[in-house]
């Protein structure tokens, strides 16, 4: 039995949110009903409905699409997508753990898949949807909302309005006392910074849970006495080493960063992001992201979004900037994040699934023969981009347990599976 | 001096919330934060940023305008509309008050308007924003959120779905032993029932406070023991005298409306408005919704939407039901609306600025020589239909106080001459 088998006791098909019954009826049975009251609205089973619901829970902030008409996206003809979908289904793989053979339909509930997107060539050749998702709802993105900010940086570096060598108290003096005060923007794009900041989710004692309870938009509890809200947060956190050495993925890294990004352009973070990407790529659906009780936007790991405007992403990402024939940002861009970070720095870290990577401005660079990189979020979220099979996957999911450790056995084998099928037998469709 | 130049001590200009600097600055300033924590985020002259964030405030359900293309509106050429614009703003009228005469121009400011759209024969004439609001923003519905739980149920009875002279208990028997368990849904669509609750805001100990408290969706305090969200509170609402004699502006009778209309349809009052109306009337802009802790939507008066797409609405009425050259809905819907309720137990509520009036199906119809209708919500929300003018005219604004008793003075006379103007020197136009 592999890992991720164990870990859940319930299948995808049993913990549908469809089937559990969460939140039907007016009103929802007492045992039906999740809230952020009750505490466990992330826990499985309930997670899978939470995903799709954020908004529900929590105050959030929009990111706006604008008001224009959407561009769709390109699919392939209609008699070729059930073709191509069959195939796509019985595509074979070994996980990474070593256990049996499985196909690629396989994979999708054993990853409590609720969305699948794949483009190739710009088209798409594949879209699924279970659980809480339908083609019109939103997912969250978990830490796939940091790669948005390191994208970002990157669009002001090529831009000139932003110098990743320069320390980061020249853009956020309000840090200089703090371990950010002695670091680079550049290191905290590639979270080389020495931070003291335990974020194992594992521990309640971590630095991750102070973090989060400083940002809960909720009153605090009486007698709360630590900071409200990120930013104050932010400027408590002590260093812990030398910066530049070793990766250490800690989100408090890409709250700064968002903080830069807002500096540097004069607006918050959201409208930064809604002005430079979400309101320019033919979105059909705003965005959105939750934020702390003083009005910041939860940068690292707040934001809700629909699969094909993560598909719409992910293009961008592909084809270095451009878009509906329309360049947003310089190409310089995904090519210094395709470039990848210190893989020796990487490889302290301890990210067994993904030896040989590096982390990149905010993105998880695989060093493969592809140059495939993505944008990942715990609970088996992904945009993969791989450019040589000119591929881009977009998966959202509400695994069990957080940790993509335990997806990527049955994930990152089947996404080669498919780029291999797309740069050979896709051949045959002209 | 006249009522709303006594009632606030800044002017509009004054408490612009760009000038007040709100939520401005990453971080804003402690004294220009605006939370929900500090208990006064809709107290005046904070009132004017809140109402174009109340997603940034609570948690909120969309009310989803699909993926499609929006439908734009349809303008006047654009050298017509300057001149117009310069017409309209130029127009002079007297206060209802007897006050000195004012213009159109003057009007906007007096009424703290954060934006203000107007349409004559399916045209734009006149668009303007101000305050907190553009034209990619949304703004707080207040009770104008009740009018489209009323067109639904007009909807589902034009239908043969519903039957409004069927008891409530028809639909929703859990309302039995309540005042509702005596009442008609018609007494509820018009707020004929005769209930034991007092909604008197400026009285602490007030019903409609408890209500608010029972629906407010973020964790209980210490000691609370009353209801959990909104349906638990109506399931305890009693009879105060006899159905169907007077009015009685109740919101609870919309949100008795609302599980009507949920238990129709089949499916939650949000999802019907998204699936009936607001999908598929060309929207630029999702809408939504506050909602209790066990997701009800305050339907009473919970939502919030763009300026565009309430003239979207309003371009419903006009045409009974037509927009975009599509047939949303049968015609005796509006007919039904636009007929009004009973005036006489309209007389017995006292609302002097409409004397003459009657209420209908959650809308005010005022049984002038236009035969005019509106939507309405507490600060001086508006969708106003004249049908013999043709004319549509939404607002939205931020007046200090709530009621419109003190805004209707110099609103409705103004709309009266705009409408007077349409009639006759639009004729101009061809």
């Amino acid at each position: 039995m592999s890992v991720h088998a164990q870990e859940a006791s319930l299948t995808a098909r049993e913990s549908d949110p469809r089937v559990m019954g969460w939140m039907q009826g007016v009103p929802p049975a007492p045992d039906k009903r999740i809230s952020v009251a009750a505490g466990d609205f992330f826990a499985f089973p309930k997670s899978r409905w939470s995903v799709c619901h954020m908004r529900e829970l929590f105050p959030t902030i929009e990111v706006s699409r604008g008001i224009g008409a959407p561009v769709p996206l390109d699919y392939v003809p209609h008699h070729e997508f059930a073709d191509i979908r069959a195939e796509i289904d019985a595509l074979t793989f070994t996980p990474m753990d070593g256990d049996e053979e499985m196909t690629w339909a396989e994979s999708l509930a054993a990853n409590y898949t609720d969305g699948i997107l794949i483009l190739h060539k710009g088209q798409v050749v594949y879209e699924w949807y279970s659980g809480c998702l339908s083609e019109t709802g939103q997912h969250a993105m978990m830490s796939m909302t940091k790669s948005l900010v390191g994208l970002l940086a990157e669009i002001l570096v090529a831009e000139g309005r932003l110098d990743d060598d320069a320390p980061v108290t020249d853009y956020v003096p309000e840090l200089a006392d703090t371990a950010f005060g002695s670091a680079s923007v550049r290191q905290v794009m590639d979270m080389t910074t020495a931070l003291a900041f335990d974020e194992n989710y594992d521990d309640p004692n971590a630095d991750i849970w102070a973090y989060s309870a400083a940002g809960n938009p909720l009153p605090k509890p009486p007698g709360y006495d630590g900071p409200i809200g990120y930013i104050e947060y932010l400027q408590t956190v002590e260093r812990d080493g030398r910066h530049g050495v070793a990766f250490g993925y800690k989100t408090i890294n890409t709250d700064v960063l968002a903080w830069i990004v807002a500096r540097v352009t004069g607006m918050t973070y959201t409208q930064a992001l809604s002005d430079m990407l979400w309101s320019r790529m033919g979105a059909e659906q705003s965005a959105y992201i939750t934020g702390d009780a003083v009005g910041t936007p939860f940068a690292g790991g707040g934001m809700s979004a629909g699969l094909r405007d993560l598909g719409r992403l992910g293009l961008l990402l592909l084809n270095e900037g451009v878009i509906n024939g329309e360049r947003l940002f310089p190409a310089d861009v995904v090519e210094s994040i395709r470039a990848g970070g210190s893989r020796r720095a990487f490889a302290r870290a301890g990210f067994d699934t993904l030896a040989g990577g590096s982390y990149r401005s905010m993105f998880w660079v695989f060093h493969n023969d592809n140059g495939a990189f993505a944008a990942r979020g715990v609970y088996g979220q992904t945009i993969y981009v791989d450019p040589a099979a000119e591929m881009v996957l977009v998966r959202l999911a509400s695994y069990p347990k957080p940790k993509n450790a335990l997806i990527d056995p049955t994930s990152l084998p089947a996404y080669q599976a498919v780029a291999d099928y797309l740069m050979s037998s896709r051949s045959k469709y002209p």
